[in-house]
């Protein structure tokens, strides 16, 4: 049975969880949700996909996940790859995912959203410098940590670098620019030079242009 | 050996492995941070506990564990208390702890420490109050799971709970009331009725009053 995921491709939450499917080998296709029309505050996408209201969806069969960490979790378990060879690298990978969850995917796709998803005159300038000032701390840390690593955790690609990369191929500006960090700048084309490998755009359905 | 977690009382984050910690029976111990006075951005800190500068650190033996949900997991496994029984539901708890760090505590420690750790003067009122706005949707996605729910998965109290419940206890205004949010502030009342329970100031050294 091919494995469904609820994706837009403006979505570097989604894109978590489809660069771990399409890397990983798995039958899968995304299916279109149209976030900008609304499509995720609806009463059903809520009582049949996700109560939270947000991709990415993941169904396999009876199977319906939610949360980019919990299916890069399952597809690890289901393929074999991205995941940690013992409890100590599971932990490890873990760390950064949370890490990624609570300081730097989280603070780049809100920010990324209010600069470029926002009508001009409702972008919060002052919450926009704020959370800039968040991500170069966020930046610096991910930058120092790859010195001398060509991964973040062990010596392959793990689910912590498919989360923690998941909003640094978009081309919409939200203050990260891969010049100014040279480390993650190489890691990140370690990342597309993987077999398979696809930029968000060309993964999932919908991008800016669509709304042109 | 006892275990010890470097953690301080104004850390919700701190909070969350500390109450798994004690709420579990095991041995531990608290090591006051003195973050307030920088010790967590020393080189020191950085090197031997943790590189990105935060608590709570656990460390047992040669066990050196940060991010609240990576001890939780640590703790579960050791005691057996508060993880899945099978992997649908460590990956519902998961994608509950995950929830929290992208949208929920991350926003609520946020906002606390801007309204209540910053001098008066360097509040930023726009972020302030752009980030309750975020807290209020947040609140109300947490206040509507629990409707007829006693715990956040399944029947008992798990480490989404505990994940969840991370900044709630405390008295620095930060937008939230239980008042506001009925199944919420039930929820809190069953956590804290909880055989061992204690307030984030009582279970970890190191409050406001301290400074005052």
């Amino acid at each position: 049975m091919t494995i469904e995921l609820y994706c837009f491709g403006e979505s570097g939450n989604a894109y978590k969880a489809a660069l771990a499917l399409e890397l990983s080998g798995l039958d899968w296709k995304p299916v279109f949700v149209d976030f900008f029309a609304g499509e995720t505050r609806q009463p059903g996408y809520r009582a049949d996909l996700n109560a939270l209201g947000e991709v990415p969806v993941l169904v396999d069969g009876d199977t319906v996940l939610s949360q980019s960490g919990v299916i890069q979790d399952y597809v690890s378990e289901k393929s074999g790859r991205f995941g940690g060879r013992d409890a100590a690298e599971r932990r490890e990978i873990l760390r950064w995912v949370l890490w990624d969850n609570h300081k730097f995917s989280s603070m780049a796709g809100l920010t990324r959203f209010l600069m470029n998803f926002l009508p001009a005159d409702k972008r919060p300038a002052e919450v926009i410098a704020f959370n800039q000032g968040r991500l170069r701390i966020a930046y610096g840390i991910l930058d120092a940590h790859l010195d001398g690593r060509d991964w973040i955790v062990g010596d392959r690609l793990t689910n912590a670098d498919l989360s923690c990369c998941g909003y640094l191929y978009y081309p919409e500006l939200f203050g990260f620019d891969r010049a100014e960090w040279p480390r993650i700048d190489a890691w990140l084309s370690r990342i597309s030079d993987q077999p398979g490998w696809k930029h968000p755009y060309d993964l999932m359905p919908g991008n800016p242009s669509d709304r042109a």
